[in-house]
């Protein structure tokens, strides 16, 4: 399965494709999607559509995972990183993509075990589940690999138990370690 | 000059696009574009999108102008909210409009002269400016028509004034009431 992790910003969005199965996963592509600063907002939102649509287009992804906005973020940074996670779920669904989407809590649970992980315990444990020294770019790029990841773990946390409706965190957790526990690097 | 008005919305986006000059506006359109309501948020943000170019094609507008949101709102229907308004502003700055954004106390200011008034003044207050018995259908689209309305007001205060920069509700509402004096109906 090729999942095609995202996580939306303001100025930077963080693309990662992961491809393979939990313990076996391999990263594609990973970058920072930067629209042109435009004198307008509207501007730079239309050149992210364009630059997601051409990613998508060029990385065929089988389905998609988007991280969810911090709930406690200031709230006007909130209103613009959600005008540009709007552009993004909306080339998704241009492309007819299913999209799952995950708080940076369960991301940090799936990845390193640990909903409280800081930002490079995530970016290393991403590099060591797929396997390469280390993720390129800003916390952007690492954060979107982790999204992947995630979705990865989810979707095989979903075959184990019969299911994709599981939702405990507990039960997340625990099978995060028994992959990572199994991964072979 | 022939300004788009847009009141985005989760469910329901008012458009409306008035023409002229104030004290003599009319209105061309004014509908609510509902996306089809999908399994998917993604899908629903796509045909959002979708809506909004074709409704830019078939009427040309020259400017657009775009309601901003009310900054009390509760932060999860805020973050909602502003994915729409991200694929809004997306649709129109692929087309290369001029975008405007004003406060729903801006709008309110320019169209009744006070910006505590409530929705059915501004509805009241949209359809005598405009000429016309009534807005058409929910409040989004007197919103919409609204916050054309503002634009126009506004354009027009530049052009009096002798720059766009002015942004001082006081002299805004002072100028409402003028043009509301001299509207001809």
């Amino acid at each position: 399965m090729r999942v095609l992790g995202i996580d939306p910003g303001i100025a930077r969005t963080g693309v990662a494709v992961v491809d393979g199965t939990p313990g076996r996963l391999t990263l594609v592509d990973a970058r920072c999607l930067e629209p042109i600063p435009q004198t307008s907002e509207s501007g730079r939102l239309a050149h992210l559509l364009q630059l997601v649509t051409e990613l998508i287009a060029r990385l065929a992804p089988d389905v998609a995972s988007v991280e969810q906005l911090f709930f406690a973020t200031n709230k006007r940074t909130a209103m613009r990183v959600s005008e540009a996670r709007g552009v993004v779920l909306c080339a998704l669904g241009a492309r007819g993509l299913e999209v799952s989407e995950y708080t940076p809590m369960q991301v940090k649970e799936a990845v390193c075990g640990y909903g409280g992980a800081r930002k490079p315990q995530v970016a290393r444990m991403a590099a060591k589940l797929l396997g390469v020294p280390s993720v390129p770019g800003p916390d952007d790029v690492s954060d979107a690999c982790a999204v992947a990841i995630c979705h990865h773990h989810r979707a095989r946390l979903g075959t184990l138990v019969g299911g994709q409706g599981v939702r405990s965190a507990a039960l997340d957790a625990a099978v995060a370690r028994a992959l990572l526990a199994q991964a072979p690097r």
